[in-house]
């Protein structure tokens, strides 16, 4: 029998060849003629080197992980050979060390003066310090997520102690943005205009609302967990929409529109063309808001997938907190800086919905076990749903939560047949909800709907954002 | 018996004494009248609170560190305890947290228009974006250097491999210096100028220059190690000599002159004058480095002065890697974005005496056992030069080296007395170098040798610095 936690083959020779092809997008700009937007070509070329890299050095690495004791069991499995832990730290320092690499490539003149300029929409005269600031302070908070991800690995913090973590982790943002007297108004809904004005000045409460995100977005990733592949495949998809929707915004040579109006929006969605900038409409900012957003999306896109190939179902390596602080953290990073972070928040769909269903859990109103990833039946080798069990009789508000959760369908309540009290309910996960609605199902299979249901998020969130969100909100977008 | 590694037990009321003055020192410049340089008086409250927080942290966090198996046995003594190792995180931690929350003092509107432009010598008037990412990119190097500390710490990598590790951290360094087009000339001693002119541009040897001095000052303070509070009192004296020659450069209310030419200098050392912004006379950009160098060295003293309190003999903690690699970091980031690179190296003349000594061993002439500290003898509770064995006989060249450091008093030979072979030499460090000029002694009484050693270096670094640079260089520092 083979050995079932032996690292995966690699398919080198495919893999080698996307060595001369990342290379190409990285030389790309240096001939004549520069291509519009150089940057971005280096960076989808960074982005290669990154998956490439991760692929090798996550089964490389593996064993010195072992060593060093970052390892774990596969608790849903039969074999209890222990598996290297925390490899999102290889993730995130390739990721983190190819976003310095890139900095003088964003930067340099080659990239500004000699290209911008030719691009109407666009033009850039002098060095774009501010934006340095805010590329730096982004590596920054990044690190910092890395950082307390892999001490959360090594120190084992409990998770009540490590729900603030990532408001550590952003305030290099917080500062920089304090520092450079960041703009701390937000658009104000339409039928709430007549209240507020058209732009409300949080103040305080918007460098809150930064820290929340962050905190939001790190922690809402961590929660959805516990089976092969779920962490890094959501990351992929949650990058792959934030990439989806920085396209809409950049100049394309193509010029094309959505009909939107069947989605319920009051115009169609025009996309495209070199002068308008796409859906920027010629404003500078909010093309180098939507590439800034591409440079931290593109190599994550590209670890995470290099991740995935070893993570995934029986899985290879473990992603640690490292790997959900760290891409929770660039998600956090670019909803605030490239400000859309509502959008952002649309595509975190089956989070808040994993995340509001587990308040009850996680605010102790229901007792909550140290694991609430499924149960796994040997024999079968399916997974079912896990249960928490009540050792002292549930208050009254957490009999009504529970009954009201039950009747909706989101779990399911074992009751005493006498007293009519609750003895057990399914842990409050989206995981567990999938395997109560459609049955009980495979690891693999448990995986694949989850990322069909990421998807389908990400699909529901493009119709509100570019098809309702117009009932709210009109084209005044800062 | 009492325990001889139970944490040492501190004043209380005394270090809280400290919590209101540097509350004071803080609120400082948000009081009417705004004394000049407000973001000093921050720096330097901040800097209490990591002095303070440092004292509490390190015996608070010991255990955890210990259960983690962040944990070694002090090789010098007769007791076997387990003692918390790597605890330099905590001192960078709280180091760089501290970095960070200073962002918005150093570059908000309160200590910089308001402030500053009362100052004929300093006055700014647009946002400093350029030292901000000076700045954040310093911050970046230091969190790189800690995180390849800790790494280092947990997968213990092999000498000869970890390096080059400080390059990796001083990429940031080097990627914003070239995307902010950094000047890479250097100005040429009066001796050599009709040779090469004034100023000669390094161009990319500039850029190695960088990566090199990090290399060299991260390497050298690790390799001056193993005695009890060796490390970090190195630290200490080096940061304080750094400040001492940041303070000469600042705008001083008082005015005085230190006569140099007892020295040998030419003429004597004018300090400090508002209007002459002391030796910087009236450049902007001299106290602006300066002060960036300060902000940099105050709080490193705070939290090194703080560790050494539980790294003193007999230790209650160990530093590890960690600390080596951030203090070291942290003065190639002084010395390189302040740009006295030399004044710095001649603060580090033990280290490069040391350095050079170890050379024969580092490059494989002469044995490197793992541990090159002193050998510690339990009946006499003294320390004694260890020695490396030479299993093979040396090479032809490896004799000669070492005779030459025999005959100057740098080490000594145990030779066969028939064949004249050479079969021992004591290690080459400086610590085995003192016991041998100066006897055996006890740990305590070494690491007091070396710190007085440390303190004259620094006295013949400003001799050489204010006294002989004269001689080959005029007042054109660039």
């Amino acid at each position: 029998m083979p050995d079932p936690v032996a690292p995966r083959r690699l398919p080198s020779i495919l893999l080698l060849s996307l060595v001369p092809v990342a290379s190409w997008f990285i030389v790309r700009p240096l001939v004549s003629p520069i291509p519009p937007l150089p940057a971005l070509h280096v960076s989808f070329g960074l982005s290669i080197f990154a998956f490439v890299g991760t692929l090798y050095l996550v089964p490389a690495l593996g064993p010195t992980f072992v060593k060093a004791n970052l390892k774990g069991r596969d608790l849903l499995k039969t074999y209890s050979t222990p598996i290297p832990e925390s490899l999102g730290l290889v993730c995130a320092s390739v990721y983190i060390l190819l976003l310095i690499i890139f900095i003088p490539f964003a930067f340099s003149s080659i990239t500004l003066s000699d290209a911008y300029t030719v691009h109407e929409g666009i033009v850039i005269k002098e060095f774009p310090h501010y934006q340095l600031s805010v590329y730096l302070s982004s590596i920054l908070s990044l690190l910092i997520a890395t950082m307390l991800g892999l001490l959360d690995d090594i120190f084992d913090i409990r998770w009540r102690h490590k729900v603030p973590i990532p408001i550590i982790a952003s305030i290099p943002l917080l500062m920089v943005y304090y520092a450079e007297r960041g703009n701390t108004h937000i658009v104000v809904p339409i039928p709430l205009r007549p209240l507020l004005g058209t732009l409300l000045n949080l103040g305080p409460l918007y460098y809150l609302y930064m820290s929340l995100l962050s905190t939001f977005a790190t922690n809402s990733i961590n929660i959805l967990a516990g089976i092969n592949g779920a962490e890094a495949s959501q990351a992929v998809i949650i990058a792959l929409s934030v990439i989806a929707n920085d396209l809409l915004y950049l100049p394309w040579p193509a010029y094309f529109h959505i009909p939107l109006h069947l989605l319920g929006g009051q115009a169609d969605l025009e996309v495209g063309g070199v002068w308008r900038a796409g859906m920027a409409y010629g404003s500078t900012q909010l093309v180098e808001r939507h590439l800034f957003s591409l440079y931290f999306m593109l190599p994550l896109v590209g670890v995470c997938a290099g991740f995935l190939y070893h993570n995934w179902y029986p899985a290879r390596a473990f992603p640690g907190d490292t790997l959900c602080y760290v891409t929770g953290m660039a998600f956090a990073v670019v909803g605030i800086q490239a400000h859309f972070s509502k959008t952002l928040l649309l595509f975190f769909l089956p989070q808040i919905f994993n995340f509001v269903l587990s308040c009850p859990q996680l605010f102790g109103l229901v007792p909550c076990p140290r694991h609430r990833v499924p149960r796994f039946d040997a024999d079968t080798n399916l997974l079912h749903p896990s249960k928490a069990l009540f050792l002292r009789p549930p208050s009254r508000l957490a009999t009504f939560v529970l009954r009201v959760l039950a009747a909706l369908g989101l779990t399911e309540l074992t009751i005493h047949p006498q007293s009519g009290m609750i003895l057990e309910a399914t842990n409050l996960t989206i995981l567990n909800f999938l395997l109560l609605r459609l049955g009980p199902m495979a690891e693999k299979r448990l995986v694949q709907t989850l990322i069909a249901t990421q998807v389908t998020g990400s699909v529901v969130a493009f119709a509100v954002r570019y098809g309702l969100a117009n009932l709210v909100y009109d084209g005044d977008r800062r």
